[in-house]
């Protein structure tokens, strides 16, 4: 089944260790879509500004990712400059400019407006329930939170938790959202706020998941080599929800290999700057991936054997 | 089969945001060989001081840990004072005072040297040393780090390293003692140096596990409740060495089970002070979070459905 995101386009310049990349394919919705993709098919809702590079369309479209609802405006493409530490879980934000983004208010086209899977990326709470009103009869609808908006707009935030399935947040987020620093206790106390299901992203250490089915945690996958963690959350928001949709359905099992899925889109997406990875990635590297990331997590269950 | 320790027992003085608690049980051994008796026996080889209490003398021996070759000295039994931060990763050591430690050379006894498992705790590798001279033919020792010696016994660790089969340390540790801030890096630049397994400990986050068979990532159980971080990576060698030298036998899956229940018990020792929760602790407790934590980690491996 098809997947409707609503998330931002950009060119970022991002600093690591391992150099620079700039002014290279960015945002969340990029990362999203393309991760998605792999899995099931894929639409966007985003602006862009006149500076936008066709190439880079063509580069969604290619790969089948619905771009219709791509709006263009006059000014500039949102830019955001990042430089991450040796120690890549932290990074400073050099430069951020919104341009185009600011006003801008996400209308969906009618076919997406019937879309079943929805995916609100990190905005403004009232933008997302202006998306959420847009939406007919969503199955499933998952949104990611970003600190600036909880600190910022709790009664807006309040009305979106209950309308959405599916909440993505990282460890801090979890905290700051409910006042707990326990994150067993910050996890039940979202639930709690409405959405069914809490993935609680660690970056290097991996997801937290809470349902009314229990918990389920699974590590990063090890890497050797990290070029640049930039849109790591977003990959596996893409191969989490991409499963999602593709099965159509929803169980305990169906959630926790979407949960492995999206682990697994978002080891490759760090290995490369930008989009790099993700544009030569093949299926039989996300299926061998997914074995191998199924095999360092099993716990094998050996039981005593005769002394 | 039976498990000797070379460890430290100490009255520790832990101040945590959940209290404080003063002049209580502490040491790598005790947290190990009480951890480790719930599932093999166990000889302790330690020093203490006049002082010492015969009641936890009694405590051990009550729970079929052997003390024999525990050691009265005239002097202190050691002491360590600290305090954790609110994020229980961190603390400060406010005060260490080694006492009947310093000077302490381990000699083991005669049924002790042929023991077929030995866990090293953290200690000068001269002493580590020390004791695998005195080990007659053991099928598997393990041993800890700690950075002091890293740092400041580089060519003792280099000769114990070959004679070990399993290496445990921190994710700090093994970067200091490879130089390599990447944990994969780390990990097989250990398997280098001689030990055939390497355990890195990353706290809340859970244990990752090298050897020639590959990668085994498990995460920590997730408690709601986190009383008390001291001992957390002992109690986790005790369950871990306990479950091997209860089977006998190695096997990845063996390994990877061990590491399993060494997760477990350390999941229950943070839950309160000092050994106050593993006193209380009984087996089936034990084996109902073995299989809550195999609940934790399995990703189910749902595959794709008809749509």
């Amino acid at each position: 089944m098809s997947i409707v995101v609503v998330g931002f386009l950009a060119y970022d310049t991002v600093e690591t260790a391992a150099g620079t990349a700039e002014e290279v394919m960015g945002g969340g919705g990029s990362y999203f879509s393309v991760s998605a993709r792999f899995f099931s098919p894929v639409s966007i809702v985003a602006v862009v500004g006149m500076d936008y590079r066709q190439s880079d369309l063509t580069f969604f479209s290619e790969r089948g990712i619905d771009i219709r609802g791509i709006a263009t405006r006059e000014g500039k493409t949102t830019r955001w400059h990042g430089r991450y530490h040796e120690d890549l879980n932290k990074r400073d934000t050099i430069k951020l400019s919104l341009n185009v983004l600011e006003n801008f208010t996400p209308e969906l086209l009618p076919d997406q407006r019937r879309a079943d899977y929805a995916y609100l990326a990190p905005n403004d709470p009232d933008l997302q329930e202006h998306v959420l009103d847009q939406l007919q009869s969503p199955k499933l609808v998952a949104a990611d939170l970003y600190d600036y908006w909880i600190e910022n707009t709790r009664p807006g935030l309040a009305r979106v938790l209950p309308r959405i399935q599916i909440l993505l947040c990282s460890d801090g987020e979890a905290r700051l959202l409910t006042g707990e620093h326990n994150l067993v206790k910050a996890g039940r106390a979202i639930l709690k706020m409405g959405p069914e299901t809490v993935l609680i992203k660690r970056g290097e250490y991996g997801v937290l998941q809470f349902s009314k089915e229990g918990m389920f945690a699974v590590p990063a996958y090890p890497l050797e080599e990290v070029v640049d963690p930039t849109g790591a959350g977003d990959t596996f928001a893409g191969g989490f929800m991409g499963f999602l949709a593709r099965n159509g359905r929803m169980s305990e099992s169906i959630l926790r290999t979407a949960v492995v899925y999206g682990s697994v889109m978002g080891s490759f997406v760090v290995e490369d700057f930008s989009l790099q990875r993700l544009e030569k990635l093949t299926w039989e590297e996300v299926e061998k991936r997914y074995r191998a990331f199924v095999e360092l997590t099993d716990s094998h269950h050996a039981r005593w054997t005769s002394q």
